[in-house]
């Protein structure tokens, strides 16, 4: 992105020749910046309100070196499901990086000081961490404020009961769960907090790497759940963020 | 539900021998209606915000028709997936009914006078639109104000270029597809309003009975998507408006 | 199955001239009846505990009435998913048959006066009724105590609460549940009565008739939970009283 | 949990001040351990009569470690699947840990002296012992008597046949297979013993990693049958240990 | 097929002007009968050893009954799946037809008066029988010898060991299975006759129309077992008897 | 479409004042037709080359005639997967129309008098018929010239080595086939035509609607092959038609 | 195997004190060896012809050698699927060992000097070849004569049609493909030899691990084939082996 | 391939003894090259227009290295999903071949330097290049002109807006996605240009290794999309290539 083009446009806005909405017209349709292999989604935080993740999956390390380089100016850094061998080298190159192993996660910036909302994110097992931890990044990474509480699945429901009330005060719940992924469905019927359902692959045999608890989800016989990608905490948090900012903003508009 | 024992209790908050949080909580504890065959949750109202809907498939017509007695001089009805033959019962026995054919769907009652919140509700094809129906009226039994545009699918995409704007004003937008179900992704890469998808049944060959625009849902590879049951607009609907009175009321407290 | 021969040999049993294991195994030795179209195992009774059911799916009606006609001296019949079409000749046939429609069920003969164990049956929804029944007469006619409760599923789990006592005192609990199938493993987390799941094809979408909540029992987080084939009330009944009459008889003998 | 608040509770019962079934009461509402990344179901052993066994697939060593710390005052430890690393690490914090590497199992502490019933265990195969090692580790740990008898598959049907007896004496027995996994069903058709199905991932091309034998086992023509899920020993061993002692421990009441 | 131009090439090879080797060629390379719509390949029989069987699913009653007058003068009919609608027709149009109608099958010509080899078909339930018949007429329209024993699935073992020695001396033995199809894994444990596997879409729940007795068979730990598709009795007859007579003729050259 | 708006453009195009670039442009802007249920695609024709379909498979006749209404006087009516219901009433309305019962599909206009390339459509089988035509009939409506060859299967080779020139001489072929769906393969190894591989839902047992031909054909070890849909001739006839006319035409240009 | 009570038994034979018969009686019901984790079927080679191979997926090394020792003396060994580790151990523990690194496959012991019918093996690849190895050492170490035929797969057709003649004269073919395993189908439309198909998992993509093969051979147009599990080489083997012996004796009886 | 006949042969077309129809029958004959382990189609070039491209997975380094050797004097050597470690073998051995390791793709020899056409080749994300640069190469060596674009997919849609016009003016569009795979059918509504479907095997939890995109690839509601298999980038870069060439060879003919 060129910068010396935005600044100018700022100028001219500061100086009265443009106004806000002519200027952020502008900004909506700045191009790209192309890196042949890659095509960084420079102005979708202010299209989405977030900045684009890197989903460095079968992305080689120097790949996302490049693409770190070229954003790190201009955003927040998320990158997601990032190699073991990448995740070093990126430790090594941005001292200041948050790094959370387990999740093959890197948070590069500042959480935003000013949080809105409410998010309530649980995890049926101890195994089901990771997941809920991509979600609290994200969730986090875009103003919103988060709180966690794992291992409370149904095999032990008094666990469960003894945290219906926190439930209750959130605005949305993330509920992530493995095996045969009853939670979510069993959280829906004691409160009227809206869940975002996240199968995870923990578990064996017939759970076939999340399947099982993702057809769980799907049908499940209490209203109120909506559901996302096996292991996907980032898209989870991502939407709970979407709903939050959206509504609440709507309000103080 | 005993009524005469709720009179009596709302007599006692009246008169201030019993503070409205006593009230609320005895009425959390009240037991459901019990018809051996069907135990209706009559405090769903007040834990989860809206009545129970009936899910007629597998149920008799006179079944049906118990369950209705029961509840509706309680509550509104939802009736959902009716069989045709029990459709046309009920149609004779409650002529006040809304009846939905396509949608296998039937209202009894009278939908809240004030609204909250904007939902939009699109969907891919004219065949969409029974599930687009169901969704429409559970998030308007719930007091959420709708708009529905239908027939925006992907494969002439300036059909969709043109309601862009409504969709970013709307607090939350049901996209619903069948066939590849690829709207909700596109969609979800033009603007910032989080969407809940639902795949529907409608196409052939390897469309699986929705089962191929089921993942490509899941898979979106734009965030702010979260997903529902094939054919379900009732999740949809009832997940859309949770959220939204959620946090508008959250704001309003 | 040749009658004279075996009220021979009980005259030899009771003038002394045959030990009661010596019978015993001339009649673990029968032959079955031949119908060329089907073998009748007459003595399963004897080797297993209950007599043969005749299973009538993909049966003709002259099949199954001849199959009935060779039994019903000897034994009680149990003829499961009969046809509507063979229901009705039975019907007529045999007026004093016990039909259960909506499991396309017939019993003919008497359920055991004397009862033993006490096996709990109990659905998720009303429209999981007609494997219930399966089960509850495929129990009764082993001679085991039964009692069903319908409709308790966890979209209102006060409904389940109010029940816990009842199911702890049972030996056995069937549990039987479409959509997404989670009841077992909530009922699994809250008592110690072993639990027989059923999974029915109730539900839409995504349940696949059935496999999201087979999928579900099977990983169930909540041990002491074992399945059986989806709908299959009755071979729920029939392990269930397997178990019972195996474990109490041992205790008695 | 708080043991000196337990002392003084059963201080109370012996003093008579508090009834037994009041002390029971309190102990069943005592808070889990919460460890933030665990809640140890701690009174599930009071519950279910059996104490939690700990899964260790995508645990840390450090978590499993902190997880039998916690506990191993209080009850016996069970841990299943433990990862290889974990359990060399297990093997020099524990020396007095039983170790069953080929089953990735851990047992921390004694099997009951009085054992009750008679739990017999069979496999199809050589290739399936690791399984029945869990089922009998796990049903041993609850105090019920085992046998067990490997590599009896229907390939050559005689060496089945020669432990028919043993198995008629059995309670319940578990048979354990893996590719065609037909061996239940054949032993059902033989005994009137209730049979707990386990299939198993051995097997190639389309057994897929243990579906084929699930199937087969889920569609037995032979009543009589339950099924765990696709290698879960514990799981089979819990339930037959459940039913036993439930049953069982019911008559001597 | 030319009549006129056979004739003439066989009154050369009385003569002696043709060698039978070279007249074999020229009937090999005869062009078979173009219908438009199908294109009727009239020299299978000399090249297969068996005429063309019409596969009548989703074809018209007009196209089946054009195809038939075609290849009725030159040989046997064999029509197999046959819609009941046209089966009618062919029944009118043909009073000397075999029909039957449970297997959706026409044979209109005489089966050979001299046959060779045997071929056992057995079936594990009533409800195979179709199947069976199928099976056994297509081999008997090849010359092959056939019987058939029905229902002594594995349920009641005994049924099957009656037939044990009928078995071992048939040469190959086509075994019928639904449900969870493991009959042809018992039978190839006990004796050396090789196996045709047929699994049928007889059962329900978790049989999935078949494919549950598919993948029994084919994972079968007793080797000597083939497989062919489900409910193609056809094909297993077809295999059956091109076997017995390649290796028989071989023999006898 | 407001033909008005249209005449006065080119009206404008005539004198002189529009060139044919400014007049394309805006008619490439002209709005869709908007029947509330429907959006049709008005501009498709400019933009693609052929009119849009209309896909009628769950659409009211009243919905299918309103859109051919609003179609036919600019276009021509291709309609697919028409409910025989509502042929029916096109065949009474629409005197003209082109009816292929038993493709579902309707035409309605007038194919181009002039048509360009040469596409070959075979089938493996006569049921595969429907499929090719519907195919033939796409290709036609857009100006290509079409030969159809059917029942060329590949279990009588001989009939397919007999059509090998004319598929050499075709720009494209489309091979049709249903149960194994090897066809396209081994055409793919006689010749350099490109072929556009359609599996159909013809088969039974393991074919699964169309799974196995459909996977036969992505794995084709032959390559020159790419696939369309289950039973879609009309994605095969358009792909096919859209090659042509994008390659010829550019020659022309 | 008791050698010494098998000695006393020819012994009697030798003398004339026991028939033949007799003696053949008791053969077929010694005991098996029993080594706790493994039951040898010693009499497996007397029932059926050919001794029990070892399947070694899942064995420790020790346990393979374990059953060698006992088995050595006394028959043939064929150890299919060895681990690498395990192939080592064996190879420097039985130097005389053949070794098939590639099909994971041992033999030790002498293939039989007398040969009895003609089994031609051909595969489609050249990545197919140490599947039809593990056939080709199974069929030779039951006596069979076989020829084995590599890579003429139908990409390029000619290939195939050069060993036409070798394939009519064999007595069956084993015809070996991956990918999309249409071979065996076009060559079962050339000749009359009854084909037995092996699909194997080579491919990528949407060939499944050898679904896609498995499917398209169950579902030949062309009759006169039967399927194998996939990659299953030695039961393709075992059974065309079986067949050859059964037909073959039957005729020199 | 025997090259001296080759030569006399083209001599004799030189001295004009033989017309260029006769020799090219006779080339088009010719016998392969039989390694014994691999048959190399040494005339597919002349048939095909494209040599035999060698499928590496599974092969061994001997045998890919003795293939090269077979054929790398006649025609340019295209190696596909060669392993890593024959790759460094090949690398060492060949020098001057051009290695593509992230598509695991060797080229030995030149491309023409005549080109025709024009191929887009387009990724949805970064992860999807090594598809692409296979479908590249190929197209390539076939001498088709090709330009690539990577990283466009639809989260950030202004991205693919912006290569509308060069996607116009291509003959034919490769389009190559994984995760949900919508890309194509979004491209498809934009332009007439034909488009090749590829659906990569990125993304996770519910995109089952490609599936997914694969479905809906193929059930796009955008007419005028093919497809080819998971990952095959050769495939789609061959079927392009062959579709150029028939075309525009036609056209120059």
């Amino acid at each position: 992105m060129d910068k010396n083009k935005i600044k100018k446009l700022l100028e001219e806005v500061k100086k009265g020749n443009k106004s806000i909405k002519e200027a952020l017209t502008v900004l909506e349709n700045l191009p790209f910046i192309d890196l042949d292999f890659a095509k960084i989604d420079t102005h979708r935080e202010l299209r989405m309100g977030a900045p684009e993740a890197i989903y460095c999956m079968s992305k080689t390390t120097t790949q996302i070196i490049q693409i770190i380089e070229k954003m790190k100016n201009d955003s927040n850094i998320l990158a997601t499901r990032v190699p073991e061998k990448s995740m070093k080298e990126i430790e090594k190159t941005y001292p200041e990086a948050k790094i959370y192993p387990e999740s093959n996660l890197v948070f590069i910036g500042k959480f935003p000081n000013k949080t809105i909302g409410k998010l309530m994110i649980i995890t049926a097992g101890t195994s089901d961490i990771p997941v809920a931890r991509e979600c609290e990044i994200t969730a986090k990474s875009m103003g919103i404020k988060t709180e966690t509480i794992f291992d409370v699945g149904i095999s032990g429901i008094h666990r469960l009961l003894s945290i219906r009330n926190k439930l209750k005060e959130a605005d949305i719940a993330v509920v992530i769960a493995g095996m045969e992924g009853a939670l979510p469905s069993v959280v829906a019927g004691l409160i009227d907090t809206p869940i975002i359902a996240v199968p995870t692959s923990i578990g064996y045999g017939a759970s076939f790497k999340g399947i099982a608890p993702l057809l769980t989800m799907l049908n499940s016989c209490a209203p109120g759940i909506s559901v996302v990608n096996i292991d996907n905490g980032y898209s989870a948090g991502f939407f709970a963020a979407a709903v939050i900012k959206k509504l609440l903003k709507r309000e103080t508009e």
